[in-house]
């Protein structure tokens, strides 16, 4: 066991550097053992460290006697082991490993860290595409062993492409807004007022009272423009007590949020956001062409589409598409999961981008926060965004002055209300409406899911296949 | 109300902006009200935008009414306003305002947001220095008050200063990391098992049964790590259940965590830590010197000191220079807060630096998976780092073997353990053992507390000051 006991000048090599330049060098590396196949007196070997892979050999000669073949055809894979050899160019590729050019003749052998012999799943049962190599009897591993064994379907190539691309979607977010002369805040996730009702919170013991887990940092963000930030974004999980268990609801996903001070018109945010959307897609076009295509080599899909500008429709338009179609539906009506689809689906045959806006939703169906529309009272300043017919952003203009989302907010419900010196002010949410009691700039902003951003820009299917460890009604572990 | 009734073409300049290549140009502005004062047939504004402010006129005459000039007069402080004005150079230097070359001659005004006219707290009281101004009797602003008010508050120079330095504390962080090859991660913050055992832990009611709140990422990121994602960051908040009501303990903070596998020494996790905390003091040194000096006006503190490499010393010298300031202590005692800043003048004093590591903790006061040393095992592979005397990030080798784990988690009665198959293995934190059982890195990392490194860096002393809505046992909101 590695304990720290001495250092060593020793320099491990990375195996996606085990190259043809590296020809008849001796090495060292630490890697895991893929595969293992012993076959008379030699012993053939995948070695693999994240996304790549390599052949290695040790053989019975002048550098490997018959017990140390033995010794590493009884190593159980997935163990870590630090092997010495000599890097060799190969005749013919080897098309089933990521450095096809070269193999290592193995001379010495050490573990690391020792595997036990029987895995829970098999790594190559992870990656299959879905149907393919049922006809032959081959295992399919399902969601829940998978989620179970989450430590060892984290290693297959699709999962580290996944969240290696995760982390660029968070990093291109904060690179883009940074640049935008936006703020990172970082927002209390333990509140004493539920931010959306009071439907769908935690609630936390919290010393001798309770208190909720914030259901996103809306509040705060908007407490943070009046507090002069301008232009406020952040990053952090947000709590939702959902009891749903469908393929896109987690109890905890992770928030990206914006929030912004607009001159006139809110249509400054929505340019704001859909530019930034704009960056991130570009960005993963970009950066992470490797790892959308070792993705799309178990999940096929379309290559993501967007326009520039971003297409904006009103919802009007929206509803009137669906009608169309044959939908029956109101005007004041939300949409459902079918007709967001359905209508994603009429929006890419006739405008063909899998990203688009839809502006002015009927204010019965927003938060109380939300401004009315100035010309029509049925409607609102908001908006909802999409990626491949699915939600992933809600946001809106709010509501700036402290008198109208007092009424506003008395209309919805929320919490209680009394007055004081000849005004009505809210109960619990109380310090959130003080804020707009000292002048405040009209802003809008808008709340996106990280995990839909990432599964529906791959094409997948499961929020879960995006969360490194997902929550939902049903699972806390591991 | 703004309510995005029209789109403008209008142009807002910057108050930033307003230097003298703008004299004599007409331009808009909005901003707030920052002071007010009337005089006769003038009325003299201080129009702010964040950190920035400006002297404004109205003056009766061709472009303005002596209505005008009274309705300019009676808008609240705090107010935002939108004002066109023609820029004028001035003679003699505005010292009271950061544009000091221009002024603005307003010639229309109109009222965006209007601010209560009795505000609960004074911006100007808000950044006054502690002392200042005691003899001309005026008044301070504790501390629970600014939090009450904390949306006034924020709009101080000094916290806009405070909060900007955070926000680049966490650009530099995962900058530096995501250039060393760093992945972020994203862990789940409702967990089903009590990370740091079971003490100072908050409970969440979790549909029909119970939950936790992490106390930290660690179990995590170590999971990551035994998924080869090989190094990884992450940045979110932490909960501690502390009843502690001091200067620097929060119930809720944000924890910057690294975890890396490394080779065969686990000061090469040191190593990559104090460089990352060196990019870190380099980046704030050379981005945000003016902020620095904003905070320093009201907090005066010396500039922070480091060194490169950084200062290493082992825990048995830092006791012994304890001792040889008097202190009597035993040699597997954990450094009491007196003795932890006592120590931190001692080094300072000797080494001339603010930051320094202090390695090789007796394993008795470290957590359950902290590497016990291979020499000595009344001492173990971990350190804590220091800022100006105080902690600010905790880390270790952790053990990578799920036999060793399982015997330490016993050894600190975390959880219930029961055999399986001849293996002992832990009932709560199972999924946690077992992940190191398919093959596990050597690994060690930290984890370190945002808030205070930036109180710390600035040389502030309190947490709530750099925390935008703190929590502790006795506050939860706003």
């Amino acid at each position: 066991m590695v304990q720290s006991q001495q250092k060593l000048d020793r320099v491990l090599v990375r195996v996606q550097k085990l190259t043809p330049e590296k020809a008849d060098q001796l090495i060292w590396v630490r890697a895991r053992i893929h595969t293992s196949r012993a076959k008379g007196k030699q012993c053939f070997l995948v070695l693999r460290q994240q996304q790549f892979n390599v052949q290695a050999l040790v053989a019975v000669g002048e550098r490997a006697s018959k017990q140390m073949v033995k010794f590493a055809a009884n190593i159980n894979k997935e163990s870590i082991v630090d092997v010495e050899a000599m890097v060799r160019k190969v005749e013919q590729k080897i098309e089933s490993c990521t450095q096809q050019d070269v193999e290592l003749h193995i001379e010495r052998i050490f573990v690391i860290s020792q595997a036990e012999p029987r895995l829970p799943l098999q790594l190559e049962d992870c990656v299959r595409p879905d149907g393919e190599g049922d006809e032959d009897g081959r295992a399919t591993v399902n969601q829940d062993t998978r989620l179970d064994n989450r430590v060892i379907d984290l290693r297959t190539t699709t999962s580290q492409a996944i969240f290696r691309l995760q982390s660029g979607v968070c990093q291109l977010f904060r690179d883009t807004l940074t640049n935008k002369g936006f703020v990172e805040i970082q927002t209390p996730k333990i509140i004493s007022a539920a931010s959306e009702g009071g439907a769908n919170v935690f609630t936390v013991s919290y010393f001798k009272t309770s208190a909720y887990l914030a259901q996103s940092p809306q509040l705060y963000k908007q407490m943070c423009i009046c507090a002069d930030f301008d232009k406020v974004f952040c990053v952090g999980p947000v709590f939702r007590a959902e009891d749903s268990n469908t393929h896109r609801h987690l109890t905890e996903f992770v928030g990206l949020d914006i929030e912004l001070a607009f001159n006139y018109h809110y249509h400054e945010v929505i340019e704001s956001i859909t530019d930034t959307m704009v960056q991130i897609f570009k960005g993963l076009r970009d950066k992470c062409q490797t790892e959308i295509q070792t993705v799309g080599k178990q999940y096929p899909s379309e290559p993501f589409k967007f326009l520039e500008p971003t297409l904006r429709l009103e919802y009007t338009e929206g509803v009137a598409m669906l009608r169309e179609a044959g939908v029956d539906m109101g005007d004041e009506e939300d949409l459902s999961t079918p007709n967001e689809k359905l209508l994603g689906r009429l929006v890419k045959e006739k405008y063909d981008t899998d990203f688009y806006v839809l502006d002015k939703y009927p204010l019965a169906v927003r938060p109380f926060y939300t401004m009315p529309d100035p010309n029509d009272k049925k409607y609102s300043n908001s908006y909802d965004m999409f990626m491949r017919g699915e939600e992933i952003l809600s946001g809106a203009q709010r509501i700036h002055d402290a008198q109208l989302l007092t009424e506003r907010a008395i209309h919805h419900n929320i919490a209680y209300f009394y007055y004081v010196t000849n005004t009505l002010v809210a109960g619990k949410i109380k310090s959130y409406i003080d804020s707009f009691r000292y002048g405040a700039p009209p802003h809008g902003g808008g709340g996106i899911g990280l995990e839909r951003v990432c599964m529906l820009y791959l094409g997948l299917h499961n929020v879960r296949q995006v969360s490194m460890f997902p929550r939902d009604p049903k699972r806390l572990t591991p």
